[in-house]
């Protein structure tokens, strides 16, 4: 897979695209199995509802192989090139990791997306979904691994581990002679796992604690705005905002006129004494609620007399993935970027668009919440490493 | 330390050297201390030599300082820019790692080059070295913690820890709460010890099994003065050969030719069936050559069909750290560049170059074996992440 050129690999990503659109009666059907014997152990709502198949679902699928077939190939880029001072020429060129591992819940699609950007990027996979999802996992390996067959390349570059057990989770997690990498997509309970046994390397994609603190100078109007659509757009993903920090000067006019926009919305308020105080509608947060990621219609309010008490409060709760500040005063905004340590910091903006496609990347494949390797969103270049090649003429030291 | 500027950071660097140069004395007297103890304890040979201070070796501390006070401060680095469709203006900024420790043997110069990298770097340092050079490291590491202070900056930026047991060790590996990077640097006991115990990040300064293959269209001079600097420059490094694997078509000439270079030399030479009848100095190696970087005079030979049957004993056996070819036919050298898996790939050139000094990075904290965050020489740019910075004006999602 290291040494594929880039015409194999997007033929092989183009010929699995048209297979899986033209195999969509197929897999609905292995995905009815799945979604029937889900049911039978009681899954449903949200969670039955990412292991369905459709068949714009899978035409999405379809359409995420040839979105990926179209961005460049990371493979080869020269970094930097120098020369020594004795003439050897150096330079730092972007290689694939080699073997890329992930664990993931039970969502058919993360299968041809994780695939696509492991493929992309010269790099084999080792798929380990849930349980719940092996049957169209496995249906949706097979036509990725017939596609790189097609372009002359090994099928073996894309393997969906039909093993889903937790023993086999944890075997993973400890295959170091194997596992070039591994990128843990889930809960709580997967990344306690991962760090009470995974000695292969990690890219944690982990909780977003996220939180927009509104300054003293802030548009209120604007800082409404990014709050709801931070918490409200998609309550139940990472970037969602999770918490709001109000400078105590605006607190009077803007604690109740989010807190009224967020009820509406169906959002449940908590908040500190000071922010129940302007809002009724807001219930008592307790210590627990600070460190929570809720990935819920739930936000917790806080009142901050300054700049410092808000950034402090972000680098003692918050979990390393995206922090906004709302203000107008170019000094506030300079100062929360320096000293909030978040993958993302964004100035009025919403935390929404910490997303591998909103920053063009074509997809994403996590986002760490880990500083070693990578910060934010995944795309391609997240799954490579650098390395040196030194080309001389005999020279000796 | 996050925040420091580069002026001040430069001017703690500085302040330290020139404390360095004027505490020689009481630094040689102090040193004296611990070279005692390790005699009382049975140190003798190149451990005891590498423990001592001399007015050079301080004189030598204090220009690495100066020299790393030059630098380019790699803190603030925009490493890439764009605009988003909505116009959110995105940039990735080099930003510390926070807090960096190291792990290191009886060097007491390493407490001051450590120090040094972890400071320009904007990192606090967590220095643990050998227990037999605890008073030394404890006096340079004052030294640097003043210069901190003379600067404004928090003299806790440079911490020599007291605790040089193995259960301070062990701690240390597992402080996820206070360790943003440990770097191991030491022999198969410590690496072995990580491996079960560390928790924190970890970038590995690992073994250097390092690999010269010379080809059926090798220069035979210019192999053998390869071979000859690659070994027995300075064969206790990690950037030593260890082994030589010869073309069959070339092995008739080169290996008597590098066997009797080699053994002039003082190297203890074995091989495989077919390099010992070509040179009766050469004694039979084992299975247990093949992994073992010897760190000593000792080199092994073996000779192959090819150019895949190099490249898959090189990856089947080598540790990820520099390879080398000498040959003068451009695909062999291609396909030997494009098919092994270490951090550094040579052409007709001394593995002794994978260091940071010869790179151009001005020094280095360790050299990775490891693909994750960094591979190679680890200077400065090892020691930083990069986040984003999202700026706009109210976009929502």
């Amino acid at each position: 897979m290291a040494t594929a050129g880039t015409a194999a690999k997007n033929a092989a990503l183009l010929e699995a695209a048209s297979r899986l659109t033209a195999s969509s009666e197929n897999l609905i059907d292995v995905n009815a199995a799945d979604m029937d014997q889900a049911r039978q152990e009681g899954i449903t709502g949200p969670l039955l509802d990412r292991l369905e198949l459709t068949p714009e679902r899978i035409d999405g699928m379809a359409a995420g192989l040839t979105k990926v077939a179209a961005l460049a190939d990371p493979i080869g880029e020269v970094t930097e090139g120098w020369t020594f001072p004795n003439g050897i020429k150096a330079s730092r060129v972007r290689v694939p990791l080699g073997v890329v591992a992930v664990i993931y819940e039970a969502r058919p699609n993360v299968t041809a997306d994780a695939a696509a950007l492991c493929l992309k990027s010269g790099n084999a996979s080792l798929l380990r979904g849930s349980s719940y999802a092996l049957r169209s996992n496995l249906a949706i390996g097979a036509i990725l691994r017939d596609g790189l067959e097609a372009a002359g390349l090994p099928a073996d570059g894309v393997q969906v581990l039909e093993d889903t057990s937790r023993e086999g989770a944890r075997a993973l997690m400890r295959a170091k002679a194997w596992v070039d990498l591994l990128v843990p997509r889930g809960g709580p309970n997967l990344l306690a796992a991962i760090e009470a046994d995974a000695t292969v390397p990690v890219v944690i994609d982990g909780a977003g604690n996220c939180h927009v603190y509104v300054d003293a100078t802030a548009d209120l109007e604007m800082a409404a705005a990014i709050v709801v659509n931070a918490k409200t757009s998609r309550p139940g993903v990472c970037n969602a905002a999770e918490k709001v920090i109000v400078h105590r000067e605006v607190a009077d006019e803007f604690v109740p006129k989010v807190a009224k926009l967020l009820a509406d919305a169906g959002v449940e308020l908590r908040g500190d004494a000071a922010s129940q105080q302007l809002a009724s509608v807001i219930k008592p947060a307790d210590e627990d609620d600070w460190p929570t990621e809720y990935l819920d219609l739930i936000m917790a309010i806080r009142v901050v007399p300054n700049l410092e008490e808000a950034i402090a409060h972000i680098n003692r709760y918050g979990t390393g993935h995206t922090e906004a500040i709302v203000t107008s005063d170019l000094n506030a905004a300079d100062r929360f970027v320096a000293r909030t340590d978040s993958a993302v910091v964004m100035v009025n903006a919403s935390t929404r668009f910490t997303d591998g496609e909103e920053f063009g990347f074509g997809g994403e494949i996590g986002i760490s919440t880990q500083k070693l390797h990578v910060r934010g969103p995944m795309g391609l270049r997240a799954l490579t490493s650098e390395r040196y090649v030194l080309r001389g003429d005999g020279q000796i030291r």
